[in-house]
């Protein structure tokens, strides 16, 4: 197995857009190509993630559409994966692979999503779609509810007072929302308050407005190489150090929501392969979908012990210039969550930031990083650590 | 690079089921699983199509939701590809690059669908969205009707008097129906005649509903497997010999819609990869989704010269015991079409041949095979070559 390493990135900005799921693709490749100091010929396979493109835009089968649009030949293999919000970070462990066998020396890898051309209520109803159908999704379980009832169960679990729980999952978004202000593609750009959160209508109690992501449009994409032609490319080289992806089903077969068994596995395939513990890592990209969710997803990446994630946030040890930065672009919270693109903005973050290319929330001397992406409740989970 | 075997194959009948996605995988999927003589927690990462899970269910990220039914750990990776009718396909040839390379051991592919429950109306709604949708799909174009164009173009191109084109995509449709007779898991198992074709209504002219394959459900999985691991689990070993993969984007990128650029650079890819050429392979199963598709397709795949296709039918050429047999499974027009299964499906088919389980439809001798596989209207395609 040969190292892979990330050449050029690219990302258009979040949020609300008028272009297709084609057109933003295209933009932030060019942008990973054009990086990578190589041509859209150079690319000898395209693999990326896109969740609900056949409900917002009647566009199955996206992969060979990008691929045309980018100008590739007709030899140049395009798939797309779907694992629900994970799907790009599938497609990005899956084109690892594909340069790592020693098979391909050059590939595009990405995600493009636009969910805001739905609205909520279908938006809704199709993000529902992700849990299991026979059993819970016509329940009406959508994924509010889910991480309201691991909220919930942590407090329980780990007798913290539920109004405390609220004042530090609040205390994420602030966080991530004052991260977001310095992060010119988030979606948002402004900051905002626990009192503000706190005040927030109940979307699922406990979940209020601000504990909650925004749908979101975007793209974003990489090119991998393998470590040879990487150092033709570019003299910033970031390598995939590991590459991991857990898988636990319906909520019914979890043991303890509070503790996802997809990511426990996952984390700990990613840590071994790349030689690395969770106190060798300096930045990370989690999947805050909800405030409860970053705080869970600290603990099950091995940054604090189960229970003690959300003291960590009160203490400022998830900031920047903290113990463990924890999304520093804003995460899924404020940079936007377009579902398909979202493991590959992840990556993007990762890079810049180990590029040291991040302004005002560089987290500094950062030289690993790792990204974390929960497809579905529960369900998929894949982590890649990133490092210099 | 190491050799890759298929181990075990396991399939539904296709046709109308009242049984889940899911549920259907798991059936085809233990059948692969016990012919492999392991657990289903030897299994160490599934790869499987699905393409209609949301429309038809409510059930997105299925992968996981499979690899639940079955059992397996949450370590074990569960991803999901969309490349229209090609999906089971397109994760063949990406599970095949997991073992290739080394990193894993033993996995499982397929694919599963259920189109009959959306009735025909919504299924060729959500079929055409694998279309371009930015200029084409909206337009109203359908796949029967690209694949009418194909007919009249091929017609005018090569000079053909339509009514004889029409007559031996009659064949075709004879041919598929009767191997469908000794096939079991087919959906339709009886014989019909070239007047029949020619007398049934007219779907898109000149495409009658006889040369059109039905709404299937079904599923199909094969567990692949290094060298070394396969040898302990079967004595009939399979192993694939080229794997290769070609996309050509929307129908206004084609030069020429009787040939398909993707299928023409993937199949060049897969021979040369498998150390053969057309006049090596001994069964085919292709994409014959409709009857002049299986005419193309014989052309593309490099067994007859282009326009010559038809009148190879007329011959018998593509008939088992003919120079090449084409679809002895009773290929999507007679075995059915359940599309995020069906790439799985004709592996299963070639590999019963080359072990020569197949009973009244074996193509005697059967040492090489390959599969082709369309997704979307000629933007997708993919070639395995199998071989004993």
């Amino acid at each position: 197995m040969r190292r892979v390493a990330v050449a050029g990135v690219g990302m258009t900005k979040f949020g609300p857009s008028e272009k297709s799921q084609v057109e933003m693709f295209a933009e932030a490749a060019m942008e990973a190509i054009n990086g990578s100091n190589i041509k859209p010929r150079d690319i000898q396979a395209l693999f990326m993630g896109n969740v609900l493109g056949d409900f917002t835009e009647g566009q199955m089968n996206i992969a060979p559409m990008c691929a045309s649009e980018l100008g590739f030949s007709p030899g140049t293999p395009a798939s797309k994966m779907e694992g629900a919000c994970a799907s790009a970070s599938v497609a990005i462990r899956d084109a690892f692979m594909w340069v790592a066998s020693g098979y391909y020396d050059v590939v595009l890898v990405g995600g493009t999503e636009r969910c805001t051309v739905m609205g909520t209520p279908l938006a809704t109803r199709t993000f529902a779609m992700a849990s299991d159908s026979r059993y819970e999704g016509f329940s009406g379980i959508t994924f509010p509810g889910v991480f309201a009832m691991v909220a919930h169960l942590y407090a329980k679990k780990y007798g913290i007072p539920l109004a405390k729980l609220k004042e530090r999952m609040a205390l994420v978004a602030v966080k991530n929302h004052k991260n977001g202000t310095m992060n010119p593609l988030a979606q948002f750009q402004k900051e905002i308050t626990v009192e503000k959160v706190l005040s927030g209508f109940v979307v699922a109690d406990p979940l209020q407005l601000l504990d909650c992501c925004p749908f979101s449009d975007g793209a974003a994409a990489m090119v991998l190489a393998s470590e040879e032609m990487v150092k033709k490319m570019t003299d910033k080289p970031v390598y995939i150090l590991g590459a991991a992806q857990g898988s636990s089903g319906p909520l019914y077969r979890q043991k303890d929501i509070t503790r996802i068994m997809a990511r426990e596995a996952s984390a700990a395939q990613a840590y071994r392969m790349a030689g690395l513990t969770p106190a060798d890592i300096d930045v990370c990209e989690l999947h805050d979908c909800f405030t409860i969710a970053e705080i869970v997803a600290s603990e099950g990446l091995g940054f604090f012990e189960p229970g003690k994630g959300s003291e960590a946030i009160e203490r400022g040890e998830t900031a920047i210039g903290g113990r463990i930065a924890i999304n520093p672009s804003g995460g899924l919270k404020a940079k936007g969550h377009p579902i398909g693109a979202t493991g590959a903005a992840q990556g993007y973050e990762i890079v810049k930031q180990l590029r040291g290319e991040c302004g005002g929330r560089q987290v500094e001397g950062a030289k690993t990083g790792i990204t974390d992406t929960l497809g579905g409740d529960l369900a998929t989970i894949v982590n890649i650590i990133y490092g210099i």
